[in-house]
């Protein structure tokens, strides 16, 4: 079959890779009906984290499952399914408790590559979410979204406790600090204010549901937000770059005894014990736990009450996978879909 | 009147100080009928923080109000009363959220000395609670704990969300450790593991209701807490002493999704934000709202259901608090109270 694989740094490429087959009898394998390029897969790209071997790439997907191992008993052959950047169990102590993607026998869908034509799904019972029905090419696009970007948009937003008569500020405007804002909107929160410089995500952040612009980063940015809230700071943060500067406008932003909820993966950040202290702020983040929220996030896509798919402002078959990096990393797309 | 001036680090003496007058309409003046030392009151003893000029010391007290301000409507002459480390309006934004130790009025204590004969409680109304009726001297011992360590070790249990089921790990067997064991056990928590190395502190935790006793430190201890739970690490962790290796043992020993409450005042600590981000835990700490809890502490001392006196292992009288800073420096005590 047909998959990503990034050979180095910028070097992109479509090779042909094994078919993937049932190895555990817990497995099922899908066929990808979608599957897109994450905020996190630059990192590799721009040489930051290192690519030491040709690497298949990708952990957002959508599929039909075409084969199901001996004990796989929730989900079938032919179902149109969605499921999250971590496989999980959904029934050990820790997925009980709402955290899946440090479940304890949890497999990272990253290592599987699923920007390819098919996919293995460890744990598929435990993973897999049913879409019900047939979903639209809209409602496809956003649950491919839900699969990590709107998921971990939601956890921010959850982790900030984004509520009624919260002020939320959103630090970053990529796909998840978009979708962030999507959810603190969902969640009931009062102002939303979208930390952003360019003119058409700052567009989507008021379709999503952003009450206020702010454009100044950093300690600039920090004076801003308290401005905007009689000197308090917000009372919810989502952070979602992973960036010390962006760590420190999140800490900065908020309140004390406010919440911040950061999902950027944090790329050599230091956070100083005493002024984290004396910030008396509440933080919690990390790898979202997506399949906490899947089946919320189906439903509300299939009633139509939410349209998370608009981040996607460029489409592009697998073949030209290497353009969709491309374009990511020069900021000409903020997310990218690859279609089959 | 008499206090506790702090001249330079391991310089303690009791001097003449100013009598403390009503300066403010919202103002108090008490006589303090005790205070005490605080393990926080080491670190400019010991030279870690600087001493740069003859400093009164203390931020904890009781007493018994001799003058009030024009504008104190909630607090007589008379009234047997405690406050918390920092003076709070209890009426702002701030406060009404239940951080009244970020008060936007606050006035940190420390900085009018508590360890002296007379004491000023700026805005008195916010700040000060009333003791219904007359305290034995027991109860006095354990008021005077509410004023911070108990409050202090109240908060790290509600900001580790310790309850029923969980359990819950301390770090640090210092006094506020040790109370904070007893708020996880009056908060319902299923198992309290004590990390200490002190047979007499050892058997005051387990007074206060630990369960088990781990004596190990640092990835030591993280491991002897995983093997505890079941390879997870424990639900709430407090953390109550502040330096690197308190703060990472406290986040290795909490499971993913679990929660550290850290109230030890932070010295030299930075955070990798890599491994905080995958540990997939709650963070919340910092200087403790005490006036939140104190009500509730009040009735529980005086219906004699806590007695967290018992913390206090050396009383002398104001005279020789020079013994007593010695002492706590030197181990030989706990917590110090010193009596009028």
């Amino acid at each position: 079959m047909r998959g990503v694989v990034m050979h180095a740094p910028g070097d992109i490429r479509v090779d042909e890779r094994p078919e993937p087959v049932i190895e555990l009898p817990s497995d099922a394998v899908i066929r990808v009906t979608a599957a897109c390029i994450c905020g996190s897969d630059l990192w590799p790209y721009r040489g930051t984290d290192p690519v030491t071997e040709p690497t298949p790439m990708g952990h957002e997907y959508v599929g039909i499952v075409e084969r199901i191992g001996d004990e796989v008993t929730t989900v079938k052959v032919g179902d149109y399914v969605v499921g999250s950047f971590f496989a999980s169990d959904n029934t050990c102590e820790i997925c009980r408790a709402g955290y899946q993607s440090r479940c304890v026998h949890n497999v990272p869908m990253g290592s599987l590559g699923t920007q390819a034509e098919r996919l293995r799904v460890p744990l598929a019972d435990g993973t897999l979410v049913v879409v019900p029905g047939e979903p639209t090419p809209e409602q496809v696009r956003s649950l491919l979204a839900a699969s990590d970007v709107l998921g971990t948009g939601w956890f921010a937003a959850d982790a900030a406790a984004a509520g009624p008569g919260k002020t939320v500020a959103v630090v970053g405007d990529g796909a998840v600090g978009l979708l962030g804002i999507l959810a603190a909107k969902q969640m009931g929160a009062e102002r939303i204010i979208a930390m952003s410089r360019h003119a058409d995500r700052q567009s989507l952040a008021r379709e999503f549901g952003a009450t206020d612009i702010v454009t100044e980063r950093g300690d600039e940015g920090v004076a801003k937000i308290k401005e905007l809230t009689g000197g308090l700071g917000a009372h919810s943060v989502i952070e979602a770059v992973g960036t010390q500067e962006s760590m420190m406008q999140a800490i900065r932003s908020t309140r004390p005894g406010g919440h911040v909820g950061y999902v950027g993966v944090s790329h050599d950040v230091e956070l100083p014990g005493l002024e984290l202290f004396f910030s008396g702020i509440h933080l919690h983040g990390g790898p979202a736990p997506v399949r906490r929220y899947l089946p919320e996030l189906v439903d509300l896509i299939m009633r139509g009450d939410i349209d998370p798919g608009l981040v996607f402002d460029l489409t592009l078959p697998l073949e030209e996978a290497a353009e969709g990096y491309k374009a990511m990393d020069e900021r000409r797309a903020t997310k990218v879909m690859l279609t089959f």
